[in-house]
């Protein structure tokens, strides 16, 4: 799926399906973050116009996002709890080269493989989730998960060589895999 | 002007008034930094519903401001630059007690400062600003800054006792007061 090297081990959905609420707090602090991201790349760089723009929208989208999931935690009586961190998404962002201009393509490819995966875990909740409100949330999501996924990948493309952006997204595939294969499967998006 | 003690000296409009794309780079990143306070406020105090909600709305309305700025930039071929960080508004979080309940008490009522204080200045560029169409654009934003600064203390009386919130809406007006008396008159929204 997308870029992604590697298929989500199976018993993290079955965990998951054990835990909805935990599924969604995590999810919601993972569209939060998604869209802290978005601005933190905004912060580092304001003078490329055509990233300030897209990362506007994305983080609008991302904040639609979390509203959406926090009125489902509110249907079943569940409020937020503190953010408990990603480590999934800390892993992937300590392989994020120190200079520039490559740390930008470094970070937009790991935005990109963050949005990847969360659509694949959001591919096998659409169709696991315990219930039909459920399901029909990630179905919703899905697709906007991996607009997400090619917003990256064409800014990407709009400031580096072609040629760059494919042999970085083929080196982060394969740091990605490695990251999911010691996964330790627990409930929350990308446990 | 809402909770403010002092108005603001009259040089920093004749100040900004020659100086309209720093005032609009410097706005830019006011709005994007507002949307990102909304956002600490939702990791700091997730079990809050009602603040929740009502920073969800207030950070999307953040970016929709700032990318109506990064648009006006734009039309006047100008672009952002990095932020320069924000004087004021860092020397009014220092205020902020450090233990709770008080901290959240003092955060939110620093968050509507910095919206009252923003909107006496746009209400001044609204009057002021060098072209029709940035009056035009600081009369349109001054009713959602007055809605803002409603916003953070609604908070603040729906989780303290509104006579602690009025009291310590007095203090930080003094606090405030001192601080604007003290600036520089540079051509920064909060110069």
């Amino acid at each position: 799926m997308l870029c992604l090297k590697t298929a989500s081990n199976p018993e993290w959905i079955e965990v998951a399906v054990r835990h909805p609420i935990e599924i969604l707090v995590d999810h919601a602090h993972c569209e939060k973050k998604a869209a802290a991201f978005a601005m933190s790349m905004i912060n580092r760089y304001p003078e490329h116009t055509r990233l300030v723009r897209d990362m506007i929208d994305l983080a609008r989208e991302e904040m639609d996002h979390f509203e959406l999931v926090v009125n489902e935690l509110d249907k079943r009586g569940a409020v937020l709890t503190y953010d408990g961190g990603n480590a999934y998404a800390n892993a992937l962002q300590r392989h994020i080269r120190t200079h520039e201009p490559v740390r930008m393509l470094d970070a937009l490819i790991v935005g990109a493989f963050i949005e990847a995966r969360s659509c694949e875990r959001f591919s096998l909740l659409a169709e696991h989730a315990p219930t039909d409100e459920m399901r029909e949330l990630y179905r919703s999501l899905l697709a906007s998960e991996a607009g997400h996924y090619r917003a990256y990948t064409d800014i990407a493309r709009e400031y580096f060589p072609v040629a760059d952006v494919k042999a970085r997204l083929e080196e982060f595939g394969a740091i990605e895999a490695e990251i999911v294969k010691g996964l330790a499967n627990r409930p929350t998006m990308h446990g």
